[in-house]
């Protein structure tokens, strides 16, 4: 019985935090092992649906490294790299659509359902919602490779009116109709942006940003140049903190990069003041 | 770090529970110790707050003993009672409405208010939310004690509508305007009933109702007039139970009868399979 | 027959004013032998239910003296004044709130809803309709005696949009729970400012303002701190025309100061050119 | 001042008569010297203005025969009689409507609008409102004569929704586009009929229905038959006594036959319990 | 076979301009051969069905000259002009009201309604729909002519809310309810103008404006006063290039002056890039 | 210019047509030639279009038997077949799913939306649009292969209330998570039985229905078995013609086979009287 005891306590321990969350909207960057290690999945997915029952309202945006590279395998096909950038060729970005949309987007919707709540899975070209252009890297063309121009947030609200939390491929779509694949980070920080959201969160594998060879619990935006060029900021951490920078810059509230490799880290970030990751503001 | 993990992994143990209530509706009678007792008080406040915070609508019922009686001695009224009936004459009835309306039901208001949240306190005069008609004990005239005859629910549902908790004070009014003073336990009921509550909670010093001397955590609503005549059920427990019999052949899907002096007990019988107090169901 | 068509006649003569004030805001401070002379109650009652099956939308905010004093009397309580203000102690609180809210709320609620209009009651606490801070008088403290801070119109509007008359007791409440007992003319002054009212009336048990001796049938906002600087203003007069002042110059139409022991005085004011009265305009 | 609260006294006394027509329908068929005597028409209006005002949901019928005649006589069409109905050939046809709704119907949607409301006058023909076939006389065919066979009730709710008066002229059409001029008795029966109107009033130039040579107060609907069976009913109040049987056994509550050049003679009719012309009840 | 496809061809030819114009609202005069002639009546109600089919908001204004002529002289009116005004008075604007509300409005209604849809016609005195005042020639007094000062929209917007289409007579009331004769090009105009149509179309008799003798395509809105000095621009062109100019200047997007004599002119302006008639433009 | 009328008059024509289907509902199976060859697919968009444009609810399911063979082949799937149903293990509902849903599905949006109109893309997981089970082939087990148990036709309305064009791919999901590969004809049946659809029309390479050797016109329901069991049904018609028996007998309209290689065969079905195809009805 105590041990019950105990339990209630800790729901009522968390009541501060869900009353300040209660209406909020956080736009969560999913990837890495969290969203690959079936370990890691699970656990995920409580935290998902438990922020939605306790009255956040979720907008997932996904990754799908991994799945891709190995489908691209199989079909034979030679990755090619320019400054870092996958060159996209037609046939690349149909791979990367087909696993993206066809495979981890409805993966994540599927698991979010059986929980009992209803997810909705979406690439940027449905109801248009990621309106994007072509990417050039250093003035090199690297293919169907795109950033975001502006998001289709009707879209957004209807579905949350509804009470579905939509799933986002990061797969962008011009005027013409030509498809883009875009950095999910970055596809993250527009929508978020866009909704001007309480809370962008990266899912990331490492407890947060390094400076100095250490992690760090917050981060001032303005300080982000800085570490960019001491070069404490760099690889998978660039998109993250330049999208970072933009969303808090465009009105949204705070940033967070967290370990998705750590039990609840979503649920330790946000109900407990300490937190475990590092913390972008203003 | 460890112990954060273990809160998470509370909280989550927790989803099923929340899933299930998310949209329900409770009616709780809110008495006793947990309402007099600066201890039990805040404990309770925070378990409302939580129910509500995860999607339960709230309505709560209270009662008042202590205050009256305090109250009317200081008047230097002396009690009279008629089979167990307290015989409220007009001048008791005036000061039976100051202390529910005026006192307990302000307290609850606030205290609930204090937490965030909105509460709305109600006589059943207010809107004519409790319509009722003088009762009569054994053919005897106990003056203006009443029984409830109609419920105003869509006054309830407008309030819940726009997010506010109801708290009733138990004073009903007959079409003439005269007063009544009810019975809480028998109030509780008739709103479960009115408006087929998912659940009806009994707050009360106790752990549950003793059948053969010892706590039973299951009674079957139609074994409740066998309880009554062995004398297993008596005193304070006859409204209680009788009231639950009424409600769940109303369509109330279940009534509790719990311990308000146990920390968090409302937690643990809603959030656990277990339950520490008694079930009364069909 | 004559009679009737004459009755006929004035109905239809009533037809400008009517159409005038379809769909105004009226906030009436009641108080005085209205509310307290069996004589003169009733008649007012169906002035207010008048006005509202008219088209007017009411909010009544009410006081309650000699009650309280009565209350306060037979409990024993001396009473202690400093520069005109009772002081309030906890105790004293405690009996106001109980009289205000649990009896003379209730009883005028009872009336309204008697007419088959339907009334609802509130404390400032439920809903935290009133918001409140501590006043100090001259310096001195004088205890739980408060001023408005902010009124929560929302709900009014909710209320209203659902046909339920408001019935408001001068209680607020502060961000701590703290009560506080607060003159009820300057409660509905700020009640009528934060609705932007058409009209704000004060009832009373003269015949309005007397300026050199004799009462005026009109004062201009301007004019008022000229008429306390002669004493031509004083006593319970004080407040009224400081709160209608208040009002006007927050964007209230006209208010009204009138004699509720003449009868129909309200409906004469309104639904007659010449009024009987003193009105306060900008 | 004595005078005035004679007159607030006159406002309350209607006080129940109010409360009882809030929100009720009332369908009026207008016609006689109420609509062509200047000295009656405005008391009328007068009377339609004032129910609208407290409550009640207006939709006049208006007939217009004098004015039709004189127009057909200006025109030089020498009028044909069949069994006491007027033979409508397509010219006459073309007559009737441009009198009734160019002229009769425009003077009445004026003249309401002149006092603040906001009628809108309607042909049967406009949005289909009164959908007719051709009647026949004892067998013979007297020309565009119709009877209506289906009101388009949906477009008066949505004026009502929006605060309009619908005022008819009882002009219908087929399914082929062919206009039928009908008794604007039965138009007003048929309108009360479809709406479930909770009245349905007959504004005539006599002191309501003679039996045996004496002005009755109330007549039951089943009593009729019998009354035109002894002449008693005979004339113009035959197709008003048929029209309020069919309305009453469809569910209209009550309809009233009165005295339009009485003044105020609705209000009078409907303010007073005596009331002052005929009634025809269940 | 293949004339039906040829067909489907068509229709898929018209979908750029479907497109365009899904949600616009056009406001149409209505007025010369299209609307007295059988031969072209019947193509003018398919095309405006079409439209409104295809999502268009129609708004009809219609003249009657010719109906109203002809009833003048069967009356024995004489005709009299000043300035090539009619001039009005008091019965002569009684015949021309009965004549375009009564006979002319009722026929489009209706034949509109027989297409299926919902027609609904007004005076500008219903719902005080065109607000008007006296217009003066020169200073010369031509009786009741007026010209519009307002346009209940909000009337108009309920109608298309609910799906009817507004047949607008061109009369209109001042405040004392004086009825006017108004021009019903400068109806239209005002009408397109308070609503912010997309398009005002002027059907005519004739294939648009001649400048120096010749159709044209298009005129420019600043190049309208010089070509009336040129007199380019006379008799009944003047009013429909004035009212073209304020409603283009008040916001209006297009005007069209098209020929309702050539079989569907009013699709082929709008269906095809190459237009029939003059448009005037910004 | 006669061209131009000639055109206007094809419009014209399809008018009864338009206002026939206004507001109804086709659930349309998208498949075959006029879904994989360039030449058919823009004819097709223009043709959704267009009665999207008209006021039909459009709902579209597609196959994509082709994309997925040769995916499969290119991933070095070696096809079994079973009693003609593709064995489908875990690797190849994959497949199926990445190719339908990923590809086929997205290019289908991508070409409406670039039409202006507004389609979202869904296999059966999102929203668990699709709930479906595992058929068994004879009591062979041929793996992921599924059938329709229910369709949340509550998100098709939602989409359609806000505009969307709801694309589906024929992707089931069960209450364990498990995917299910599903005939695209028996799902459009399925949805359009779930809708009470007006239409529900399978797009095929032929000319409809072969009936002893020659293409019928019309099936009658009851006259499917009897076809079936004289061999005059069989291959892919098996389904269409088993989903349409079904669908009709649930309520919907009409069921149409046509040839979707005939250019805008799906307007001639519609907009003629004579059609292309084959009907089905009761």
């Amino acid at each position: 019985m105590e041990k019950f005891i105990e339990k209630a306590r800790t729901l009522v321990e968390a009541l501060p935090f869900i009353k300040k969350f209660n209406g909020a909207t956080f736009v969560i960057k999913y990837g890495g092992s969290a969203m690959t290690d079936e370990k890691y999945k699970n656990l995920f997915i409580q935290d998902v649906v438990l922020l939605s029952l306790v009255g956040v309202k979720i907008v997932l945006v996904h990754g799908g490294g991994d799945d891709i590279s190995g489908m691209l395998k199989k079909l034979g096909k030679v990755p090619k790299f320019v400054d870092g950038h996958r060159v996209t060729d037609k046939e690349t970005l149909e791979v990367v659509e087909m696993v993206l949309v066809g495979k981890v987007n409805k993966e994540i919707v599927k698991n979010i359902n059986l929980h009992g709540l209803r997810a909705l899975g979406m690439s940027g070209k449905d109801g248009n919602l990621i309106m994007a252009k072509k990417k050039k890297s250093h003035g090199k063309d690297i293919g169907f490779v795109g950033e975001v121009t502006s998001v289709n947030t009707k879209l957004l609200e209807t579905l949350d009116r509804d009470g579905y939390i939509p799933v986002i491929a990061p797969i962008g779509v011009d005027a013409l109709g030509n498809g883009y694949n875009i950095n999910a980070d970055s596809v993250a920080g527009s929508v978020a942006e866009a909704m001007k959201a309480d809370k962008l969160i990266y899912l990331t594998d490492t407890d947060g940003v390094k400076i100095s060879g250490k992690y760090v619990h917050s981060i001032k935006v303005k300080d982000i140049p800085k570490y960019i060029k001491s070069k404490d900021i760099t690889g998978g951490m660039l998109p993250k903190t330049m999208s970072a920078k933009a969303a808090i810059e465009a009105g949204v509230k705070k940033v967070h990069i967290i370990n998705g490799t750590k039990e609840h880290s979503m649920l330790l970030e946000i109900f407990t003041n300490e937190g475990i990751g590092t913390e972008i503001i203003k």
